[in-house]
């Protein structure tokens, strides 16, 4: 492996993704996979062993490892830091543990309004120095922009009062009604939760942050307007002096994705469902991330192909697309074939500005 | 329970269901409820006992008692056949059974072009005598219009080829990428089979029906204009000449309810992740089906109340609504809310000509 190139938070600032995320042209469109630091590298798997994520991320040294792995596999133009939404809660102690092959799970579901004093401010210093201690690693190590991120009020919130992952959420949407007074307060305090880690990552030296509410999309454009928009914009404006790019994403979002912008998102990330032209004109003057089907990474190769470049193509050939998957990677990607799509979409994609000016 | 009161089919023209079906004004906005004949009634799971939905669909007395429960039950404006959509599959011997609180499950999936021998013509007459007797003993008890229904080729495709129930439908998706055309025949096969299965049920006695895709909303735009609404529209099309209403659903599919009403529907199903108002406008000039969050009615009385004159309001009040879930009753849902949801539907809607004329 050649020593990589090492740049401050400045350069990044021209790198391909930094430009995508603020909608300047650049002269490559740049990639990156959600969930490419994972299961789908037999290096990961080889490093990992068994056992909690948690685990592994409490490790600086294994954490900033798995983080570079796909960075020197895939040849991508951002790192995403090897965490997991739930980090937070798991510092504060609120008892939660992440199942492999399952994922989050509550020992004891929230319930009751008594619950909240379960959750107190995040003292990153005291609570997460791991992960503070991984991301200084990796400013040190990376070439390319690293994205922090944390999990949005709602979908944190949505392991809290289930349990653990839920096909229908009727707990929580049940709860936004029922109880919308202490449901706000549930969310205002996942907010500044996930605030907290946000900021600290950024000032660790993370270049940019990811929002994911994964499971928004289950949400009628009413609930998320009424029970949700407001926390997750406490997060992403309560960073706004911060001046990072703010990415926010979740699946099957098509409905959601204007006010996921105006929740304070520099750029929205779309899933499969809505072309990038139209998901463009939802989101008004952001950049937009996606959208390939990560399921079509299982086909062969030429159909890969061609879905990556009609998602170049839908993109438009405009500043401010960064491609990436609709959803993460799935552990049984080919890693060859995520490869080939960074090429890909090196080789091919476009970013220039439009004819006559600004897109 | 009082005797129905049994109309003709030409009686049911003038049923609020079947007005709400033609966009026609009516007194009250009519309501049904996907799968209310179902595990969420109590006097449902006393005739039902264990066993295979295919044997209980199988005996012709108690598939039309299981049908008619929920009408006497709820006062719902419709009954729906109680079935499945792999009964023509089954009938055709292709090696299929439906594992309570599973799903379907294909022994021997679908996994080259070879297979496509073991789809067949349905013959009614032969293949299916119980569903048509079902059918006709309804027609004789009902007091409201009956539903007969298909799964659409691409759902049932998607169970063919997956073997089961799928979360990603990732060798669905390669296959239509990659062996378009023996997915393209594997469609046609399963349109011919829907329409034959309608067709009968039609002729039989049935006065509507409703295509269920129920999985169409994990694709793309592209992929389903291009590899499953042809064969939709095959379906829909082959039985315009019938004259009876043509409901199309499926869920998560914001994206896609443009070309569901033009495949050839009447009425779109929605979910609630659309709201009716924006829904209409995507159909056009057609009718709008839903769309209250069935896990909502796992919440308080009063939450579901408000939900469902949400609901009301997001209509319109306009012709071309017929209220209903925006997915299949959950099991664990409380009969009694169900009901309450049915009077509140009825003594809230107004279903009324715009002023100035047409919706």
């Amino acid at each position: 492996m050649p020593a990589p190139v090492v740049f401050g938070p400045v350069a990044f600032e021209e790198s391909p993704f930094m430009k995508a995320c603020r909608c300047l042209p650049s002269d490559t469109v740049p990639v990156w996979f959600m969930r490419q630091a994972g299961r789908a590298l037999p290096e990961y798997r080889q490093v990992r062993g068994e056992g909690s994520i948690l685990d592994a991320i409490a490790e600086p040294e294994l954490a900033a490892e798995i983080t570079l792995q796909p960075v020197r596999r895939y040849g991508v133009d951002a790192a995403i830091l090897f965490s997991d939404i739930v980090v937070p809660l798991a510092a504060i102690d609120v008892g939660v543990d992440v199942t492999p092959g399952h994922g989050p799970v509550v020992a004891d579901p929230f319930r009751g309004p008594e619950d909240l004093r379960r959750l107190r401010a995040l003292e990153p210093e005291e609570d997460i120095p791991h992960v503070l201690e991984t991301v200084r690693i990796l400013v040190g190590e990376l070439s390319v922009p690293l994205i922090g991120f944390a999990g949005a009020p709602f979908t944190v919130a949505s392991y809290l009062v289930e349990g653990g992952p839920s096909r229908t959420w009727a707990r929580t949407k049940a709860l936004m009604h029922s109880e919308p007074g202490w449901w706000g307060r549930l969310m205002d305090g996942l907010a500044e939760l996930a605030l907290a880690f946000l900021r600290a990552q950024v000032e660790a030296g993370a270049s940019a942050v990811q929002l994911f509410d994964s499971w928004a999309g289950a949400l009628s454009p009413d609930d998320y307007r009424q029970h949700v928009l407001p926390a997750s914009r406490r997060v992403l404006e309560g960073i706004a002096d911060l001046g990072v790019p703010r990415i926010h994403f979740g699946v099957g979002t098509g409905e959601l994705l204007t006010m996921m912008g105006e929740a304070g998102a520099d750029v929205v990330g779309v899933d499969w469902r809505v072309p990038l032209g139209e998901a463009r004109r939802r989101v008004g003057g952001r950049a937009v991330q996606g959208n390939l089907d990560p399921v079509m990474c299982l086909a062969p190769l030429e159909v890969v192909e061609a879905e990556a470049r009609r998602v170049l193509a839908q993109a438009g050939g405009l500043p401010g697309h960064i491609f990436n998957l609709g959803h993460g990677v799935m552990p049984e990607t080919d890693p060859g074939v995520l490869t080939r799509v960074a090429e890909l979409v090196h080789a091919e994609g476009r970013a220039e500005a439009a004819p006559g000016g600004s897109p």
